[in-house]
């Protein structure tokens, strides 16, 4: 029997509960699927911030070698707030802007996200642009026996998110749990609703979800198209806390095979 | 335009959130079932508590003659608590038990909903087998133009409940959000899935739940058909705290047509 929970936002977590899990943790508009990006563009890792304050003064605690191969993610009203070097948008984080560069970047949710979950081991940062991977690399862990999945929907402050709990669905598909052998929790079934409802139809989800209305009010309309690109990205970004010379940090790295 | 939102649930309502709002609150295993069930059969009223200790210091502070009108309905292993008059089950709420009585009853989930959700009014206590009723009585609010609706649905302390989100995307369902008209957040997309997926199949889908499966596990699988059985109950409890005797407390009554 494999376990499964699905979270159906992050509020929902219980402190230190995942101890024990595989966690995969979806933050669709946009964060987990921006990570994705950035990392399948050669980002060597990336550093996850609630808010642009932390993130400048993280920055500013590095030396200087470490701030020089830094880049700053962030926006102010949609765009990329001033004295930052990008936006949120995953169509930003091309190869020729990220190779090689530490990308700090902030997302409200997925950060509280992150870390209501690092107790579990693994923890992933899933989107529907990368669900493929993932299945692929939690299918190895599936056929342990016992093995507990915890997926956490991220949300907003005020909502759970559509496009979070399709993608949860959508990977709890992919791993075979309408097939038998799973014990599921009622957040599970849940997603799985969702699922059998907007799969094929991502963007039409998102543009009906308040993440998407919002994003779409930004003019950011490709975001959109990005974010629902179903297995566009073979890349999935893991939270480690043990990364050289920023350890004790949470960043996202890829994955192994 | 009609807005509807649906806390997936009750620790996602914002404290003093759903002001200006007519709130649904839904703990179908059981309370909000055994609630309509019980005002069907005559009971006076209901005073919901989120523990057995709560609710005997309550009466225990009543003059003789209240305390005289009042049955105990609390449970401990599933079973009528010692001392107790009932349990929790809404088989038990007779009308040769329960008529012209005061209900004192337990439920910890339903109680804190309830309480998230009194800056509402009204607040109303809705399962599947008050669902025609509700939707009769909250058709003529919602075609009041901009009436805001907000479905709450209890969960347990650790999860969503599928039973709950259930039976809010059947009350949406019922209200025509189906068929436009209505601007609807994540909550309420999600909860319409669920509808999709396990509409006509109540029963079987409280069985795959976990609240299902506890109950089952006490022998109570009366309790599910009871709940499960869709508008079997005409009778809608409504959340007062301005009741006579008991201003001041948050009670339970039917109704009006």
């Amino acid at each position: 029997m494999r376990y499964a929970e699905v979270y159906l936002h992050r509020q929902l977590v219980p402190h230190g509960g995942l101890a024990g899990h595989t966690a995969v943790v979806f933050d669709v508009l946009r964060a987990s699927t921006t990570a994705a990006v950035a990392l399948q563009a050669g980002a060597e890792m990336l550093v996850p911030f609630a808010d642009l304050e932390s993130m400048t003064a993280f920055r500013a605690g590095l030396s200087a070698d470490l701030a020089g191969r830094c880049l700053l993610a962030g926006e102010r009203g949609g765009l990329a707030a001033p004295g930052f070097d990008l936006g949120n948008s995953p169509g930003e984080f091309t190869a020729e802007r990220v190779a090689g560069r530490i990308v700090l970047f902030s997302t409200t949710n997925g950060t509280d996200a992150l870390e209501r979950s690092e107790e579990a081991d693994p923890v992933y940062f899933g989107a529907l642009v990368n669900l493929s991977a993932l299945a692929e690399l939690m299918a190895g862990r599936t056929r342990r026996e016992n093995e507990e999945l915890a997926l956490v929907c991220s949300g907003t402050e005020l909502s759970a998110s559509l496009e979070d709990m399709l993608a949860a669905g959508m990977l709890l598909e992919r791993l075979g749990a309408r097939e038998g052998g799973w014990e599921m929790d009622d957040g599970a079934l849940a997603v799985l609703a969702v699922a059998a409802q907007w799969r094929g139809r991502e963007t039409e989800a998102m543009r009906q979800a308040i993440g998407g209305r919002n994003v779409a009010a930004l003019g950011l309309n490709q975001d959109i198209e990005a974010a629902a690109a179903v297995d566009s990205v073979p890349v999935v970004p893991r939270l480690v806390t043990d990364w050289g010379a920023l350890a004790g940090t949470d960043v996202l790295v890829k994955a192994g095979g």
